[in-house]
């Protein structure tokens, strides 16, 4: 499978094929590159919306082409097969499907713990299931954002995810802080530019005494950079304070090691890149040196209880070692569902690190033909292919709404972001070549009539 | 539909009729009052399991006598119907789902607020859906738990569900108290004995100065008891203290007036009485006078943000009015829809109040028929029919394991919570007159042979 970054790694050679019938920006090039995809069956795997009746230049009713990912990924074919079988269950077993058949219910968020922590690079006690995104990032704040006298301030980037910010200053107020003073925030270099990981683990560096926590997104959600975790999570322990990621752009896009990079905790959706439907449960990290201890607090309840006697109803608290014993409620049966179906395929196609050869190569491409048939648009994410995952963030030369609407009567779906920026996130399990290649093709020429 | 009450409340009459062949305790009369049950056609609705080929008094294959409605309610036929409404969406639009066709996505939790604010009793604008029911008990801690120097105390009831007990003790621990301390628990005036609301409202009258929060259950998960919540209210009230009810034993089973009765906030969760699945999504409830205050802290998220700029991507947080101001994340559409389903059910019945005279009198049958055909049975829920739901709380004269495991066995689903007692709890919804009828004929039946 390592055919396809080196057939695009050699883009000088392609490139001076030029623009001729089989060049790099070809359809037939795209589909030659599409034939020896390794992953390309799991397209199948997905349900595609079809493009409507109003398009011109792409065939009505042909699949969209979809770059979304990053927002509510596809829904897999077998998440209709898997939430069946849990509403039989339900239908045949009622209460007692909690404890009967196959996969009983009282331990549904087992089936999904292997997959995913196998997606985060965590051991399963590292990883747990439940509640949501935001939510999760305020319960992992109860035993991680722990303010003293004199450290108490949180780090941030500038511009992260506004549930995050209203997150971060909500907490700080709870414990009695102005966020104005409180709240660190890493600024890019110039308005607008990128944020540099060297400028957040600078700034800890120069800061870190007065920080209590570090929260940072490990893809940003803007402009789609992948930051340098280790290097953040190293200097911000160097500096005494504990670390969380928010990982709900960068899980199942790009590799993660979260055992071996160390942060304290993490936190992500699974509706993005894991395709498990809108609003659907969250996933979280702790890592395993807090697996036991003792000393810190948290918001119980009955879930996060030892497994052994969980339904003595016994009232003295005793968590289970590990994330699972943050857990608060019975898990919610369908959503696991879904999201098993799911995972695992991301286990079948061989994992995070497998499918990152295609999302580079495949990224890498769109890089290429946009730099080649659109001028003018700047792609804001970095250039460097170890500080991005798939999502390229774009300014056009143009009217962005406009081009916006063309696009999307094409069946073209991508998303903009207040105030000028678009994005587009080829995913390696169900994007191909071939939708980037028309993809850039109607991208230039719709730029070129809204000119 | 005032004819079922009728034709119990004259229980003595009919008692009078004995045990012959149309006596109360007969196959016959509870097929006549099931005829005239104005629900009956709800039944149909749900997805009832069936009784195993080992049941040699009962009819393999015929609908089991479920009353689990308390622990997971069955599946309404419609759920699937609803599920694949929204599974079509996500095949058909992808991330367009969000604001595209019928009932988009990103105003998903308002397809079930009415019908949820009526069942609790609530304006709209007090109630919303989220979470699960123990991380929304801590969500709602963060406003109405503030503890103050002489004030800083929780009072709970003795043997409050145990997942509340461990919640309430995080919270006081969190905030540096000792549980030991800091947690009143109101007891029952003897061992095992009901807790009587009017010790709780004693309770909170003589302590009330200590007391920043009362969290009680509106319906008692182990007894079935109904607390006499608007007392516990306005005592609290008087003294001072904040109030949070966990309904999750008392929504869709007993007429609530929260509005009205005025606790500070109360939480629920949906698989029980109302039938949403396991493990399915939370309600909450926060009182309108609370619904525009700023100086109550919260764990704050994009969610909670006014609907208006909430895609602005703009940092400062503006919380909704009201209830809907505490969510956090982008609520889960599957566990949505199939709340709606279960919902419309109860708007088309009438309502809890209208479905509560039905329940009134299929309890008072089960109470009834268990006092004539059961000796030495004992019932700890209150025979006083305003202090308790549908469940009744039964301890019997012989080894309940040995009798469960018969029951079920014969298709028979109840509950057994440690140590020692058996809960049965009829819904008006889909439980017959003749469910119960067997019931305790079956049951009767059972314990002398085991005796
Ligand atoms: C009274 C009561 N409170 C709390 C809970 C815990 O519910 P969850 O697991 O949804 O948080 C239950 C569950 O049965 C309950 O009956
Ligand atoms: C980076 C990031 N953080 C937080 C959130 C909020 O997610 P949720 O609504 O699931 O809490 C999102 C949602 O898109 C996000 O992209």
């Amino acid at each position: 499978s390592s055919l396809l970054p080196d057939l695009l790694g050699d883009t000088k050679a392609i490139d001076a094929a030029g623009n001729s019938e089989n060049g790099i920006s070809s359809k037939e090039f795209a589909m030659e590159v599409d034939q020896k995809d390794p992953f390309r069956k799991y397209r199948d795997e997905f349900e595609f919306p079809e493009t409507g009746e109003e398009a011109t230049i792409r065939e009505p009713k042909s699949r969209t082409l979809y770059f979304c990912g990053n927002s509510l990924g596809l829904q897999p074919k077998r998440a209709r097969e898997y939430l069946n079988e849990e509403l039989d269950k339900w239908a045949t077993y009622g209460v007692e499907g909690h404890f009967k058949t196959v996969r009983p219910w009282v331990t549904v968020d087992e089936t999904v713990k292997d997959q995913m922590a196998a997606v985060v690079g965590a051991k399963p006690l590292e990883v747990t299931v439940m509640n949501s995104l935001t939510a999760n990032l305020h319960l992992m704040m109860v035993p991680f954002y722990r303010p003293e006298k004199s450290r108490f301030k949180i780090l941030i980037e500038e511009k992260a995810f506004p549930s995050d910010y209203q997150a971060v200053c909500s907490q700080l107020q709870f414990h009695g802080y102005d966020p104005e003073e409180a709240l660190i925030k890493v600024q890019p270099r110039e308005d607008g530019a990128l944020i540099l990981s060297e400028d957040i683990v600078d700034a800890i560096e120069r800061r870190g005494d007065e920080i209590a926590l570090v929260l940072i997104g490990g893809v940003q959600y803007y402009t789609g950079q992948f930051f340098d975790i280790p290097s953040i999570v190293q200097m911000a322990h160097n500096k005494g304070c504990n670390v969380g990621i928010d990982l709900a752009h960068a899980v199942g896009n790009v590799p993660l090691e979260l055992h071996d990079w160390g942060p304290d905790f993490a936190c992500w959706c699974t509706y993005k890149y894991l395709n498990s439907g809108p609003g659907s449960i969250g996933g979280c990290f702790v890592h395993e040196k807090h697996a036991n201890r003792t000393d810190l607090p948290r918001f119980a309840g009955w879930w996060g209880h030892q497994k052994d006697d969980r339904f003595k109803m016994e009232h003295k608290f005793v968590p289970s070692p590990g994330a699972a014993g943050y857990q608060l409620s019975n898990p919610p049966v369908l959503e696991c569902a879904v999201l098993r179906a799911s995972l695992n395929l991301f286990i079948e196609a061989g994992g995070v690190p497998a499918l990152r050869e295609k999302s580079l190569a495949l990224t890498s491409y769109l890089e290429l033909l946009l730099s080649m048939k659109v001028p003018g648009i700047q792609i804001v994410t970095p250039a460097e292919r170890h500080y991005r995952g798939c999502q390229l963030s774009l300014r056009l030369p143009v009217n962005i709404k406009k081009v916006y609407e063309t696009l999307q009567n094409e069946g073209i779906i991508v998303d903009t972001r207040e105030p000028d920026t678009m994005r587009v996130a080829p995913c390696p399990l169900y994007n191909s070549f071939s939708d980037v290649q028309q993809f850039v093709e109607i991208l230039a020429q719709v730029i070129s009539n809204v000119k």
